[in-house]
């Protein structure tokens, strides 16, 4: 038996033989061509590439029919960069200046590529490596004419052993007998673990040397919630994992029995479970788990990736669907945040000593009105089909609220005199994410609709810590009872001048703490949609009374590990955990 | 007449003739020598090293005799780098090998040196350029023989204008006539501008070209205050000058009337007004201005521009002097804070993302154990010499005191068993910047002695702003409502625990929040030794029961520039502005 730990990258738990996938190794013939050879050469890399584009625009389809907007988004990227002249320049120019083959060349060019992006300091970079090296492995096995052994030849239940899991591999699956997967590479936001994720089956990553230790059909325990391996396990421990895996998977199905059902407690209180969203694409599972709506609409998804700022069109077109979509639920759109630690490629920013502190968001907002118009105009026009509401993030006073007010006032005056229709009485929130912002909520409150507690930044500046810093993350605890004070004095301000209070940051999604926010009188709960039905089970389980009595004394404990304790015992003491 | 704006270094109002002091030009020889008079360059270069050792020497004992250590650690700096053996060695170096006269191997290597100083993105780097060019500068001129037209030889009152003033230029130049200084370039924080407080000359820095704009004995109005420079005025402007020189300086005479009357109200509540130190040498700055104890003692200066951690004899002598002069009145000592913006040359650290949001302070000497026992023991046996007290910086909640309590039992058991003397009710506070710990204040009085509120970073951690960040640094506002109520609420928290509370940031020091911060019940006010007469005839001024009416309505009023404008007002129909 052997324990390898790794990275959780989708929850569950898989049991069955292991899938050692391993890529054929290929032989590059580096021997120099005589002259009359290059011209072949150059038409065996065309017809390579016209090859690879086929084969990407089939997984691009099926990945849209099968997987979503999202993933099919991947393909269409590899399809972007596979018709970059610049490329074929630069394969052709060297199969004709240094004399070589086309799969020689197509080496390397790719090699280079992929180094440069590997060793970039950016996450997000790296990851484009791994895309790079898909590509370039495609065109290489076209040009050498070597078909992949690939994971479409599936035919028993597996969990697939590899070093690394390219977009191309996750897509050609067959999903009838792919049980889980464990990798060498990568972490939570790694492609290959988004895909577990949407195909809800257990990943784990990060194994280092999982493909040197698995042998092809030994038997495995895939536990994608703690990230372990198991290779081989005794009798004992393959018993012991069965019974793991069928409550699990019990509890799931427990859990589904929720979705039709509303979050209301069992003396009647009805709260909102709602959803945060990216993209439109995201609502399709807000609607299939039933979510009152969307808590949290993350605009600056919009804004990623592209080379100049998303039109008025193109913005109205992904609020107004949502807002149709959702049919009169409430979707409160943040404005744009970026800054902090995420960047635009359309709008580069100047390097900042302490981002968090820096401009971002509304400040940034407020800096560029032109095109915060155009998002203001965009949100208003989308307001005419359905239930939209505005918020505005890192707020830090009564001024910014006034200033983002002006502009939306304008955009209003301006939409009015073009006779385009909106919803006049639109309701205006702004996210609660900065200290000073949480103790003059009494002051605020009057003038906004609503208030929305963005506890992860909240954590951040209450406590002076980053939570990506791996020396000081320790200190990172949202059941500070510095944070729930402050949260209990948002809520309560807003409830004084009749208004609401939702939570779209990672503690609304909580089990641990969801009684206590419960109890502290929050309105609504806004999360990613798969935690929604856990939220709400809890929820329906205990009165408001109890929950009231619940919280009270988490807002004098000495330490946030004494909170922590405090709530999973609750949890426990209720059957919840 | 002719209007320049700069940047204000020094307050104060001077008028003078105009003292163009101007770097005389030097002319090097290119030319190649023959191999014949290598030697001969040699021994110059060797013989201007040791002339500038003498000169810098000299300069050193007398900075030390007429500004004090600080200055003279320049000159201490400037010998450590002119001792380098690389800088001979490579100077050495170019002359044999490029067959050069000495003087343009000076030049070239100092040239490089500046440059790569220069270079850097760091204020504290680019200064150290300044030095080097100093150094440089010198070297040649004892090289080419040339003596220096320093400004040793006024001869009448001037305000001295030049392009930058060196520190061998400013401690070289005769006080009796030099009324103040207008350069081209530097902040607030350039040596210049240092120097020109310590001497209480009125400096303007920044001004890009002044140099080009006045003509030697032009009649030159500088306002240190406004950063204004005025050249050859009217008459009008020149009696309007003269009157508010007048005026400025008579309010300097009364200011001086309060240095030794106590800090009390007219209703006769005492409150302490205490210095904020780095060294020793500063204590006597707060003797002379009769400072009520050290609010704060920033011990990292110790640590700072050192190849080691200052050993525990070291740390216990500067601990005890600063005890020992104050006889009796109370010394807080602040243990280490590093990190964020200040970096130990001897405890190198990680880049981190958000520095202020970082491994910092006592986060990072709960770690570095052995470190923080070594300060812990000095701070206590120097605690047996006068009234020390210890404050814990950066502290998030309740788990952190008690973790750096059990190092201070420790050390103080050790103490015990080595039979060495301390005090062992020695009082021990914590910083209060972090929001956190505002927020919770009531559950930390009972297991701390003291409260101190860092303003300067309460401020940044509550609005989310770096100050230094200019793109947002207006949002930074002490007088922001969330400020004023987190500081009520830390002194509220205290004195219900018969404890007190000080403030050693920025605020205490400021005129405009003084009635307010007496009047939320503010115990200490630590600031610089130059503010203090300043913020004692303003509380000498008011009662303490006025003054409570005064901040009540500033805690619900909606925007900082509102408070602002109230806390001018009252100054302003108390007389005080």
């Amino acid at each position: 038996m052997l324990l390898q730990q790794g990275i959780s990258g989708s929850n569950g738990i898989a049991i069955a033989r292991a899938f050692l996938y391993q890529e054929q190794e290929i032989i590059i013939d580096t021997t120099p061509i005589t002259p009359d050879k290059i011209n072949n050469e150059i038409i065996k890399l065309s017809q390579a590439g016209e090859k690879a584009k086929e084969q990407i625009s089939h997984l691009r389809d099926k990945a849209l029919a099968e997987a979503g907007e999202e993933q099919a988004k991947i393909f269409e990227a590899h399809l972007t960069m596979l018709s970059d002249p610049a490329l074929w320049g630069e394969m052709g120019a060297l199969i004709k200046s240094e004399h070589i083959t086309a799969g020689y060349a197509v080496k390397q060019v790719v090699d280079r590529f992929v180094a440069v992006f590997r060793s970039m300091d950016d996450e997000y970079m790296k990851e484009r490596a791994a895309d790079i090296a898909d590509i370039g492995g495609r065109l290489l096995r076209n040009v050498l004419g070597i078909t992949a052994k690939g994971l479409d030849y599936l035919d028993s239940e597996v969990i697939i052993i590899a070093h690394d899991l390219t977009p191309s591999d996750t897509m050609a699956l067959n999903r009838d007998y792919a049980k889980g997967f464990a990798v060498n590479v990568g972490g939570r936001t790694s492609h290959a673990a988004i895909m577990a994720r949407t195909l809800e089956i257990p990943a784990v990553l990060g194994l280092k040397d999982i493909t040197g230790k698995v042998k092809d059909g030994e038997l495995v325990i895939l536990d994608g919630i703690t990230g372990a391996v198991i290779v081989s396990p005794t009798p004992e421990l393959l018993t012991e994992y069965k019974e793991k895996q069928r409550q699990y998977y019990a509890e799931q199905a427990e859990l589904k029995k929720v979705i039709p059902l509303p979050a209301v407690t069992t003396d009647g209180r009805r709260v909102e479970i709602a959803a945060n969203i990216g993209t439109p694409r995201d609502i399709d599972a807000v609607i299939a788990t039933n979510g009152d709506g969307v808590g949290l609409y993350r605009s600056e998804f919009l804004y990623m990736d592209k080379d100049c700022f998303p039109s008025e069109e193109e913005q109205f077109a992904a609020y107004r669907i949502v807002a149709q979509k959702l049919s009169g639920k409430p979707v409160i759109i943040r404005t744009l945040d970026i800054g902090g630690d995420k960047e635009l490629k359309c709008f580069p920013m100047p390097p900042e000593m302490n981002p968090f502190l820096g401009w971002r968001a509304i400040r940034l907002c407020l800096a560029e009105k032109a095109m915060f118009m155009t998002q203001l105009r965009a949100i208003l026009r989308a307001s005419a089909y359905g239930n939209i509401m505005i918020m505005y993030p890192m707020i830090s006073g009564l001024t910014e609220v006034r200033q983002a007010n002006a502009v939306l006032a304008e955009a209003k005056e301006q939409l009015r005199s073009e006779r385009v229709p909106f919803n006049e009485n639109i309701k205006v929130g702004i996210m609660v994410e900065i200290p000073s912002t949480a103790v003059i909520a009494d002051l605020i409150a009057p003038e906004v609709d609503f208030f929305s507690i963005g506890t992860n930044d909240l954590c951040q500046y209450t406590l002076a810590v980053d939570r990506m810093n791996e020396k000081i993350s320790y200190l990172y605890q949202p059941l500070h009872p510095a944070i729930l004070r402050l949260i209990k004095r948002v809520i309560d301000a807003s409830h004084q001048y009749g208004k609401f209070t939702g939570m779209c940051g990672e503690l609304a999604g909580d089990p641990l703490a969801a009684i206590i926010l419960l109890g502290l009188g929050l309105d609504e709960f806004s999360m990613s949609a798969s935690s929604m039905p856990r939220i709400k089970k809890i929820i329906r389980s205990v009165a408001y009374e109890q929950a009231k009595a619940i919280a009270t004394p988490a807002l004098d404990m000495a330490t946030p590990q004494q909170v922590a304790a405090y709530a999973a015992g609750v949890l426990k003491d209720w059957g919840l955990s």
